[in-house]
Parts: structure tokens; sequence; C-alpha cells
């Protein structure tokens, strides 16, 4: 069953209501492949109106969305109205790609005559839909990562139909969303299959979506453990499907020597970033490498100082917040940990204290629990002896979304190793700011090695995030006719 | 045991001597990840200077090459010398791809003040080499898919170590080749690590190398049984690692009724490529799709005639061989096709014949045990009774390396459903030659939906493959230093 809950009381509104059935899912992708040769044929003007119209209808209920969204979530008005500004930017921002001729982009290979390999017939490299596109909606982002977020708009623009699952952390906001989607589309004169909505907390809902037969690929966003799960599943169909899962990661921030000059300012930002959204990033920094020796105590302090001051709001739900308590609890435990920042919650308040505590390189390097994700207002400091432990710390983590390295403006043979073992690891690696805020561009990468996603060739965010939907095909020889459609299906 | 085995004969030559030990299996994946960082750092102009020079040493070795190749395979060398160009061709093509500089091309997105979502940080997007790359070679080009064909070049040019597994069919020539690669990567100054060999023909091997931790994706060319096997082990490592299966198809060709009127021709140039290198070609065209009616009719009997006239060489092995034979009783047993060539092979003789059978559309789609690929000079014709069984045929086939529409040069509404449906299943869309013979371009897909490939993706054949080796990554705010090496690693 689903049920909308005031994230800030724990109290449900209304009636709960039941969740698709495994009939409605088979018949939502059905619907979406019926009409998936039709979409992939559409023009990029149709597809970048469509996409326009969603974004315009998004500011038009602007109001009532996010007022739901805080009822739901508790992440705020402002944070709200931001996540939604962004949205509709990203909306926009692939019409705008599909206005650009970008994606319907062909790479042209004239004949040659003559014997191979120097001989050759006429190529041109062309780029398909791949089909109904399962999305899987995240619960921290109940705007740019639900509904109608960056997976939906990269498989729209891309000429794929959506099957979209909304999250059971925000149903109410998902369900007006998706009938939002709904009117839009039906009034741009396209079918109804172009975007399907189930709705389902239960696993079985997740897996049943996934082996949908009609289902050419999965967009996920989630958990470590469910991501994992359906990228097994996606694999094991009788034709496995490619599944894009962004399952978050513990992106850690190594805050170099020449940056420990500035330690109270970039403490206090630091803490900012950790607490932001009550933790609830997946680009939240987890691990904050810090050298050994007295200018990195005093940032260690002012960032414990810093932390203390925070006061994270309540958490999207009373299962990421049970989550989140145990991994502390985990944390707690530990013999190796020394804490920093451990006030218990005040009783009966969903808002959730702050954690830090620190270790040394070698024990952090040793431990594997420490190594795990904790979603919430908790990292971990871990102190370094040399460059050699950093890179080591690095390695250990392993894929990760981000790397932020703070100090490593000068060209020198250590900062050259560290850039090194941060790209490894990385889908983005910063050299100043904090790793939450992912800005919505070309050149954007939300992704990097497992853990932190399936497929670390894919972003999901950013508009590189359509050439996960779209297929490459080399047209041998076609005709003139072929042709003039510039690699879109006929 | 590896053992070199005369092709024509099927005698063994010289002495027998054993596989790779899984130590040698972990130490060839440890040397290349040893080097991986600093090969990863190398700049484009060196790297293209050691394609250039492996291109150089296959040349000068040529005669000894194509001899062995010859005694191992039986291929003939006219085709061996023709692959040997290819082989050459490719490794000088991707040299020039790496001194035009498009692989380390980067995007970039100059920061705009103010807050998100317009304004943003500096993104760079990078892309950078994954590490070392497992290779398993294949046994029907024993130049172009094997020791330092398309997967090994490709990776070398990204910047990735390979770790070669030569096949058991043409050991003698695996270690040559072998051999011939450690001289030129010594004399480049490179560390031996950049090139590692392993051999063996067990399952063992194979799981070993795809498991060694050290290896961060794997590239593979073989069969759907092996393939699949693989890329399994691939999914379920502590970290899973991208695997590109390039497992062969079953290549529909269909002959619309505008080319019917050149029957005879057409004819002859389909048995040539059905038979072509004894039908082992992962593009052998393996199902051809006709319809009913005298026109057809008359194409199907040209095309049994000029299928009797072909004499297949012998095969690569008699592993093989007996795999095809297995094929052809399956078919010879369905109580659904109606033969048309199914001469026995004369006694003693390692030269097959070709089949060729007649199923109605209906019948195929009902049989699942005809749409299996039977490697060798084999295939069916497929008699439709109108476009929907045609768009059906090519829907039971699904995944395809390539679809070959002949008679497709009006544009009509049949056409169009047929090219939109064909590109839905394959990788290449031919309108005109055959399947058979794939250029060394950047345009060109070799590969395709599931089961031609586990990376619909990626490409084995042409420029674009070096893509499959290079992850993004985006740069936030980077210093100078860090963008003036154009996005490779420190």
């Amino acid at each position: 069953m689903l049920q909308s809950i005031e994230a800030r009381t724990g109290q449900p509104v209304g009636a709960a209501w039941p969740e698709s059935t495994l009939a409605d899912i088979d018949a939502a992708a059905a619907a979406a492949e019926a009409v998936a040769g039709d979409f992939a044929a559409t023009s990029a003007a149709v597809r970048g109106a469509l996409l326009r119209a969603l974004a315009a209808a998004l500011e038009a209920d602007r109001e009532k969305l996010v007022a739901l969204a805080d009822r739901e979530t508790g992440l705020g008005l402002p944070r709200l109205n931001g996540e939604l500004d962004r949205t509709i930017f990203q909306l926009n921002g692939f019409a705008d790609v599909l206005a650009a001729g970008t994606i319907h982009a062909v790479v042209d290979d004239a004949a040659i005559a003559g014997t191979p390999p120097v001989g050759r017939p006429h190529l041109t490299r062309t780029r398909v839909p791949l089909g109904p596109v399962a999305m899987f909606s995240a619960s921290n982002f109940p705007f740019a990562f639900s509904v109608l977020g960056g997976d939906s708009a990269a498989a729209l623009a891309a000429g794929c139909p959506v099957v979209v699952k909304g999250h059971p952390a925000h149903p109410e906001l998902s369900r007006m969303t998706a009938a939002l989607a709904h009117r839009v589309v039906d009034a741009a004169g396209l079918p109804a299959g172009v975007f399907q909505f189930v709705e389902g907390g239960s696993i079985e809902v997740g897996v049943a979506l996934v082996n949908a037969p009609a289902i050419a690929a999965v967009a996920f966003t989630g958990s470590f453990k469910g991501g994992t799960a359906l990228a097994k599943v996606a694999a094991e169909r009788p034709r496995p499907i490619p599944f894009y899962g962004e399952l978050g990661s513990i992106n850690p921030l190594l805050v170099l020597p020449a940056a420990l000059e500035k330690s109270a300012e970039l403490a206090t930002t630091l803490a900012g970033s950790i607490c932001l959204g009550a933790g609830q990033f997946c680009t939240s920094p987890g691990v904050i490498v810090v050298p050994a020796g007295a200018d990195g105590d005093a940032f260690v302090q002012n960032l414990a100082k810093a932390l203390q001051a925070q006061q994270p709001h309540a958490m999207l739900s009373a299962g990421i917040r049970a989550t989140f308590d145990r991994g502390v609890a985990r944390w707690r435990a530990s013999s190796v940990l020394k804490p920093l920042v451990q006030d218990a919650s005040a009783a009966g308040s969903l808002a959730p204290r702050p954690y830090l505590a620190e270790v040394t390189a070698a024990d952090f390097i040793q431990h594997h629990e420490l190594q795990e994700e904790v979603f919430g207002s908790a990292a971990l400091v871990v102190r370094t002896l040399s460059i050699d432990d950093a890179v080591a710390v690095l390695q250990t983590v392993g894929g990760s979304l981000t790397v932020t390295l703070w100090g490593a403006e000068a060209d020198t043979p250590e900062h050259r190793r560290l850039v090194r073992a941060a790209s490894q690891v990385a889908g983005r690696v910063l050299f100043s700011g904090v790793p939450t805020g992912v800005a919505v561009a070309a050149a954007q990468q939300h992704g990097g090695p497992y853990p932190a996603s399936t497929q670390p060739f894919g972003t999901s965010v950013g508009y590189a995030a359509v050439d996960r939907f779209l297929r490459p095909v080399a047209l041998q020889d076609a005709p003139a006719w072929v042709l003039e459609r510039k690699g879109q299906p006929c």
C-alpha cells in the first residue's frame, strides 16, 4: 500500500491506496512499446516542444507542486523551489540540445573505390532510440530525480517512451506530476504510451518493471542494495538490457596543505555541504582526508565546531532515518574511531544530529565497515601521514561520483599523483567548492566506477545523459531517402 | 595443453605445451596494472608511434606470419594476406585518429556567474583510460581479431595496457605475434606491462583472466555460449567490469521484390557470401528472407544452384567442424524445413558441403531451434507472404550484427517499415552488397542488440571501438596546469 506521510511529523495524510499490480506494469510497458516506433520517428522539433510544454506546465503548477513536495519530504520551500527551477531548466535544456541538432548528428564516411582495407562502401553512423525506458524515481530529489527529472527528460529527448515508477516516499506528488505529464502529452497530440506511470514500494513492483519484456533499458537512482539487486535482474532477463544505476558514493574530499591556510572558512563551507538537505545527497562528502600535524588538527577542530553548529532538518522518511541511525551506531561501536561530533538527537525529534569521527588512514584502509556510505549528515575524517596514504585512501574507496581536491592549484609531482588517483576512481574531480550541487551542462559527468554507478560510461546529470538511450547503427550504401532523415528511424 | 594442428590435414605439428597457469595470468594482469597509470599518461604521439611500429613489424614479418597462419587455419594465402593488410591498416588508422586529436577532445563549459541552475562552475569533460584490458582472440580471424587485432589496437590507442589471451586454434601464430609485440614495445622504450600475453583453451584460463582483480574491462569475440558465460563472470566480480562481447549473429538478408529482377546475379553474390571463409564469419548471412511467389521461387532456385557450385575449404578446427555438423544435423531433422542443398561431405574430407533449406515465415517464427546461428556455410530461406511477415521475422531474430535490405531504393511505406524494423534489431543495415567484410572506418558499427553483442553501444570494428576503453571524467574548476594536459591523466 502507498500512503502519503507528512515528513515533519511522521503522520499519515489521507487514505492509503494499493500499488500497481503486475498486470498494470506489463500493460504500461506494452503501451510504451506500442508507440515506441512512432515516437522514435518523431522530429527533434516535436520532442523539443514536448519537453518545453512539460517545463511550462511545471512552472504553471509551481505553487501546489512545491507545497505538496514540502509536505511529503520536509525539504523546505527554498530548496524545493530551487529544485523545481533546475527541473524546468533541464527540460528546456534538453529541448535546446534537440534544437541544436547534436543528438541526430551523423558520422559520414564516403565510399572509396578499390579493394579493402582502403576501399570501402559509403557508411553513415546514426543513432536510434533504444525503446521504452523504465525510470526509477529517487526519494531525495522529488523533482529533479523523480517523475519528470533528468532521466525522464533524457529518455524523451532521445525518442524513448518512459515508464516511470514513482517513489513511495512522495506518492501524492508523484501522482500529481504524472497527471500533469499525461495532460501535456495528450495536449501535444502524442499517444499516452509516450509517458506511462506505475507506483509501488515493494521489491515485486521493481522487479516486475525491470522484467517486463517491452522494457529496453532502465534508469535508476537509489540505494546500493536496491540498485545492485535490480541490475542483476536486468542482466538475467532472457534478453539482458542496459541498467543505468546511480547508487551513491562516499565522495572523498582531500584538504591538501595549501588549503589548510584557509582552515576556518573552508571548515564552515564543508560543514554546510555535509548537512545540506540533512546529508541526503548522493554527492555528500563522507570522507574528509586531512594531513596529520598541527595545521590539520586546527582544520579538524574548526570542522567539528562548524558541524556542531549545524541543524539538519528532518529526514525524508522514517526508513531513511532508521538506516542513518544504524549506520551511525555502527560507527559509534568502532574501536578505531575517535568521535568528534556525536550528540544524541533530541527525544521524539525527527531531525538528526550530525556525526563526525576521526580515524587514521591505516585503520580506515583496514576496516571495510568504515568504507560503506552512511546516507545522511555523517562523515569520517581520515588522517594521512603522506601522499602515499592519501592515494591509498582513494584506491580503497574505489568508485565514487566525486573526489574533491582542495589546495591543488600548484603543479607539483604530489598533486599530479593525486589528480591521477582521483581521476581513476571518480566521475567528477573538483578543485574548488563542494561536491553537493551538480550543474546541468554538456560537460557534466554524474557517474563513476562501480559502486558509484553500474555503467561508468553513463551520466545521469547533464546533456550527455541522452547518450545512454541512443544506440549506434551504421547505414551502408543507404539510399538518399533514408539519409534525408539524418539518422532518425523511418 | 596447447598443440599446433595443420588445419588441412588435422595432423599435429611439433610438441604440445602447457597453457598459462593461474599464477601466470594474475602476474600478467598485475604487470599490466603496474604500468597502467604511466601508460595512461603517455602522449597521443607516443601511443601513435607504438601502433605504427607494430604495423611495420607485422609488415616486415609478413611472409612467415602468413605461412604459419595458413598452416594453422587453412584459410589460404590470398585471404590471409588480405587480412594482414587490414590488421596493419587498422593499427595505422588508430595512429591517425590519435594524431587527429579526437580521442583527447574535451567538452568545455565556461563558468557562469550567479545561482544555479543557470550559474555554474567551470566544467571540462575529459576521458581517462579504464586500465588493463583483457582481450580474448577469436579463431576465425587469426590476424584482424587476434593478438594484434582491432581490440588490441583500440585499447592501446586509448592508453590501456592489454592482456591478450591467444586462441588455441592458432597457438604458434599467437606466440609468434606476441613475441613480435614484446620486441616492439621494448624497442619503443615502453615497459613490458603494456602488452602481456597468456594462452590456453580451458574454461579455467578464461575465467581466471576475467576474474583477475587488475583487469578493468574485457573485449571478447567468440561464441554465444562462451561469451555469455564470461559476461556473467565479469558481472559477478566483487567489482563488476564492462564486458564487451561480440557473440556473432544470424544476419538476416531480405530480398525485396525490386531486387528479384536481378535474381541470377544476386543469387551468385549471396552464395559466395554464405561460403566465404567456409562460412566462418560472424556476419555470414544465415537467414534469407524471400517473398512467396514465382519471382521468389526463381531466386531461391538460382541461389540453390549457385550454392551447390560452391566449394568451401576446410574449417578452422575439428571442434568448429563438429559444431557445424551438429547444427546442420539439427536442421536436417526438422520436419518444417524443405531441403534445397544438402549433399553429404566426402568421406574423410575436412571440407564441409554447404547446406540450404526453405521454411515458411510462420514456421520459422514458431520454431526456436531454427533461430540459432549455425556457424559455417549454412543458411535458411524464409518465405514471406507479406511485409508483416518480414517485419515479424526480423523481430523474431532480435539482436543481429547486420540486416541487409536488397531492393529498398524506392521511398515507399513498406520500405520505411522495413528500415525501421532493421534499425531496431541490427548494428549495421546494408542496402547493397553482402554483410561479410566489415570496413574499418569512423562510421562503422560492428555490434548490435543482445545476443549479437553484450554491450550494444560498443563496436569492435572501426575507430569508435576506442570509446569502449575511455571513461568520462568532468573536471570542475581545474587549475590551468591540469587543463594543459587536455584531459590526459597526469
